[in-house]
């Protein structure tokens, strides 16, 4: 008999090749994975409900694992925050959930965090955490007014990468918000579910508007347009955290 | 001529053995004078405002130096930047000074934050950033009824480290603050100057307060018995801080 568990994960994805296993380098996955195959004994997989890139970050992933009914969601986590060791992953929550939840496709929305520092000094302590922005001031209101244009039901194809694997380009962005935060502008995206780059890839766009470079016609055209090429560029991935992942009441 | 230049540096203190010079090892004096003198092609003294301890973090440490008057502050800040490469060190603002202003003899105030992150999960993207206090919740509001007592002028011996240096134990500390934030708690302190050990001796007493290990009664008999051994241990230096220096209206 096994328990299926819930683990919420916090990471620095700096030294990792993403969240997802791959053969060119280390994942949280991988780091994941043996944690738990050296708790139980047997091979485990740990199913994430976001595939967060190379040097991502993660406040809220949420993963599932099936134990042996013999560990328990508290112990399971102890276990795999004394086993990943030095490795800057660390599972914040756990809970023991029905056998049919899945992390991923049970998932009914994705909450990220982009953050933005516009100044010529380069940050210290935040330094790999937030997209440093030398081109200066960005004009929050602009963003914003851009912003409000993308929420709600469209093609995304102009603000997915060209390797997005997702069989729809169409996607309901929820929310996207811009917060000023001290010298730092914070962008909040919602959506049951995101293409592949596509935070980033409105982040870049956003950023040429709050530049000045880039009206909110510009970003209602590069929607229409439905082309990669007609959008801004992929904003670096440091400055991105997965915050949060809902689920259905029972969860 | 040289113009006299006070520069604002932020730092990660992981890598470092503390602010000031050392032969143990690298210092962030050494990393802004090998900067200045590279600039330069002189010698330069880098004068810090306050001496941090390896592993203690700065957002707003202030510092003179005085560079050949071709230079200005501007080109000063460009060029440390610059100059400072990897190293997790930026100037985030320069000033040129009266050549009588005196980083740390002229401050007449020094501000530290000092970050507790009470849970048994330790921080993934913190990690080094915050005091990783295992033992659990912790009561803001007892520890800042005991913070109260040491609000004031006193005798800090229970709070110095046996090796400081100051003349007289004696300090005036202007505020101390408790502020829960998120998961956190932010310990505030603000005086003319600080004692060695002063802040972290400080947090390490209230958090035996915070765990209910120790009363506020305690606190204020541990203060009256000018003992170091009469107060909690000393705070990990991850936590600290040091977030502003203040100068008189004109410097």
């Amino acid at each position: 008999m096994t328990r299926r568990i819930f683990i919420t994960i916090e990471y620095d994805g700096t030294p990792f090749v993403g969240w997802q296993r791959q053969v060119t380098g280390l994942s949280v996955q991988q780091v994941l994975e043996e944690a738990a195959a050296e708790l139980t004994g047997g091979d485990i997989l740990v199913q994430g409900a976001g595939r967060t890139d190379s040097g991502v970050h993660a406040t809220g992933q949420v993963a599932h694992l099936d134990v042996p009914d013999k560990f328990d969601a508290n112990r399971v986590m102890e276990a795999l925050n004394a086993l990943t060791g030095d490795h800057p992953v660390s599972i914040i929550e756990a809970r023991e959930v029905d056998s049919e939840a899945h992390a991923r496709f049970s998932a009914t929305g994705r909450r990220y965090l982009y953050r933005l520092l516009p100044r010529r000094q380069p940050p210290a302590l935040d330094h790999g955490r937030v997209w440093h922005h030398r081109g200066g001031a960005l004009d929050p209101g602009a963003m914003q007014a851009a912003a409000a244009l993308l929420v709600g039901r469209h093609d995304f194809t102009s603000f997915r990468a060209s390797q997005c694997q997702a069989d729809s380009p169409v996607r309901t962005l929820d929310e996207l918000r811009i917060e000023p935060q001290g010298e730092e502008l914070h962008i909040h995206a919602a959506a049951r579910s995101f293409l592949h780059h596509q935070v980033r890839n409105i982040v870049g766009t956003l950023a040429l508007v709050g530049a000045g470079k880039w009206t909110s016609e510009d970003v209602a055209a590069a929607l229409a347009a439905k082309d990669r090429s007609a959008a801004g560029p992929t904003a670096p991935p440091e400055g991105l955290y997965l915050t949060g992942v809902t689920y259905p009441t029972g969860i």
